[in-house]
């Protein structure tokens, strides 16, 4: 048998996301009893430098931390890491590269998850900080499969996803929902079939202001939530197989 | 200076009830960003052995497991742990030896947060798996106050606490709650001007199916999650204090 399943969640940007991913883990986890449901152990340390202002040169990396999380939950046993948070994949080969545990890949997670669409969207819109959005992982991915992708601008970044988003960081759900309810109806506006809610603040945010479109939209850390799911169904899975072989072997 | 703030929480009992925890967490911080919030790890391991069939002779011990948890909760660098779980704390003088960091009690916490009620109450009901019930933490403390206690009937925790709680632990949330509110309903009729709800699935419930009582109840995972982030404030506040101090000496 494999290592033990244990998700390993390096979570704290925000912490609030991280709840949010916990609470997608247990919605894509079908259970009869909290034994079925998955195991993880998640370090929700909010203290990491500002991923965003350290991508724009205007503060520190947030990599030692990052790193010192990927430390502990290795230690602690994982068999398996997420992040629960888009633009710390900007440190993801780093971050591999430290790690026994294989890390999984928030955008690896959503191209399945958009794969199992019934339609094809032929546009997509794509709500992400500056640093996910220049690193574009999701644009080239999206471009060969022949997807059209359309962007925030300038203007729409810095007046409403930047303050939308650290309006959740403050626990300002409403405020944040507002704004990046804007942000993404600009985006459906100018044709977008389908919205990526590529950074995980604007999920909870949505929410919690029930925006009318969510049915249009495609949520990266469910999509991680799903795959991680997956893997300890599958696991959970095999070892039951595993002991009712053994058991009639004896 | 102190060792850094680092709340572990022992979890997985169920995973829900400690995602309901985490979210009080957040809520009992004030916070503008990130970087304030409470830093915690958190061990969401539900493969514990059932501890209400244990505390009734009809299943193992889940010992093993919880000191299990406690050594990766140190191991991790925490600096106190909360067990959001009632019947859990039976063995709370065993996990009190076994671990460097110490551990908060929920009942401690729930005492607390009684003492500041406006209006002490004169009758309490107290809902609780059988085995928080035996145990008599409550009742004791809440006798040494002077205030009644009212307790659910044998058939009231079959018909009612018993499936309701096991509802909760398979994600029927709607189902739990309806069970739930008859077991909290039924100690109200009997006189009971506030609850405590001391299991942490039950808060979980009634505030899924927004029960109208709630007003009236006591949550001792609240008192829990208060009690860590005034921890976490006063630490935070000494070491900016601390900061501060160092910054203008230089």
């Amino acid at each position: 048998m494999a290592k033990p399943f244990l998700l390993g969640v390096l979570g704290g940007m925000g912490p609030l996301a991280t709840l949010d991913f916990q609470h997608k883990l247990l919605q894509a986890t079908p259970a009869d009893s909290d034994q079925q449901q998955l195991p993880s152990v998640v370090w929700n340390v909010p203290q990491i430098a500002d991923r965003q202002k350290a991508l724009a040169g205007l503060g520190p990396s947030p990599l030692p931390q990052l790193l010192q999380g990927i430390e502990k939950l290795n230690q602690a046993g994982a068999s398996h890491i997420a992040i629960p948070c888009n633009t710390a994949h900007h440190w993801y080969d780093e971050l591999s590269r430290a790690s026994n545990a294989p890390l999984l890949h928030i955008v690896d997670a959503t191209m399945a998850s958009l794969a199992n669409l019934a339609h094809k969207p032929q546009r997509v819109g794509l709500i992400a900080t500056q640093g996910t959005l220049d690193a574009g992982w999701y644009q080239q991915r999206l471009a060969q499969q022949g997807i059209e992708v359309l962007l925030p601008n300038d203007d729409e970044l810095q007046q409403w996803f930047v303050p939308g988003c650290y309006a959740v960081k403050r626990g300002a759900l409403h405020e944040g929902g507002e704004l990046l309810a804007k942000q993404a109806k600009a985006l459906l506006a100018r044709g977008a079939q389908q919205l990526i809610l590529a950074c995980t603040e604007v999920p909870v945010a949505l929410e919690a202001i029930a925006a009318p479109f969510l049915a249009q939209t495609c949520d990266p850390s469910q999509a991680l939530a799903q795959q991680c799911a997956q893997i300890w169904l599958d696991y959970h899975h095999s070892y039951s197989t595993h002991i009712q072989r053994n058991n009639s072997n004896k």
